[in-house]
């Protein structure tokens, strides 16, 4: 299993460093369900604005159901079914745009439902699983597949599943997997006081 | 210090459940230079779509230049003042609605946004700071104090410092804090195979 922490200019949070995207899954290691219940739990206590808790997430285990994984499956491009047909557990995330609480649009509904994810991922990352999120999929045929009301917008499909040797990888995925992590530097996304100003 | 971790079903990483969104700041312990590039490095280590990175954060730290916290302070509705009045440091968080690879509209950058956001939570949480992002403020006035382009869509503020003791609230905010923390039910959020399908 590869390890790629996070290179940052002081030390931060030990599971937010080693969690990253891998795409090498034990298609042998079903994931169980205390550890299910154990992402979902970290995903229901993220932040939202009023606590509307704007998140949905439609959970596809192919040990229990492999129907509806091979559902949610078919809605990913064919460049993740490449490397996420592996992946025991397939998770499809949606996000209310409409308040329960006064019934008026919420414009924080895409923003904390990516906090709610962040949280599935960082749980997954610290039990010893790999989560990678995708925006590649097709949301209609999705919406359509698992009928979701149209006041909900289709955000990604999340993969989860224990780390495999990379042997298992093509070689086209297995150069993507061993590139090095890169981000932007701190002063292109962060600034100080003013907007472009670089931090201190 | 009040200590409010999550209840769930069963154990969760401690960072996460023990994040909260606190109003109790200490208004005389400032945070560190190095303390701020950790929040940032959590922030920036977060997963985005085609690894586009579309949040942009202004840090505005109270002991290095209060004009710019005041500035971001005056935004906030006063609900919000009434706290976060403590808090050292401020931070406007924004998210860029255009691709920077091919200049098409990014759909995924308020979702990522929101995950940044929560890994500097989480890591704030993981350093014994506590964190509080807050919708309620006005959006229209922090682009203009700010000169923020119409590119970006500002999504939060969030406050970070250090927990102070709750006897410096008021007594309607001291309510608010010691209020139990609330999630809707496990099987509202999340559903089995089918919409609105409960878990096994």
């Amino acid at each position: 299993m590869l390890h790629k922490p996070a290179i940052t200019q002081v030390a931060i949070n030990e599971t937010i460093a080693n969690r990253w995207s891998g795409r090498a899954y034990d298609a042998a290691q079903a994931v169980t369900h205390d550890k299910v219940i154990a992402l979902l739990e970290a995903a229901r206590w993220a932040p939202s604005c009023v606590g509307d808790q704007p998140w949905r997430f439609i959970v596809c285990n192919k040990s229990t159901d492999a129907h509806a994984w091979q559902r949610v499956f078919d809605c990913l491009t064919g460049s993740n079914q490449a490397w996420a047909k592996d992946a025991p557990l397939l998770l499809l995330i949606c996000a209310d745009t409409i308040f329960s609480h006064n019934l008026q649009p919420n414009r924080w509904a895409q923003y904390d439902t990516g906090s709610a994810a962040e949280n599935l991922c960082l749980q997954a990352s610290s039990m010893g699983l790999i989560a990678h999120q995708m925006g590649g999929f097709n949301a209609d045929e999705a919406r359509t597949a698992f009928s979701i009301p149209s006041q909900f917008t289709l955000m990604a499909i999340i993969s989860v599943g224990y780390p495999a040797d990379t042997a298992s990888l093509s070689p086209e995925i297995l150069s993507r997997e061993i590139a090095d992590r890169k981000r932007k530097p701190l002063n292109e996304l962060f600034f100080s006081s003013h907007w472009g100003q670089a931090l201190d």
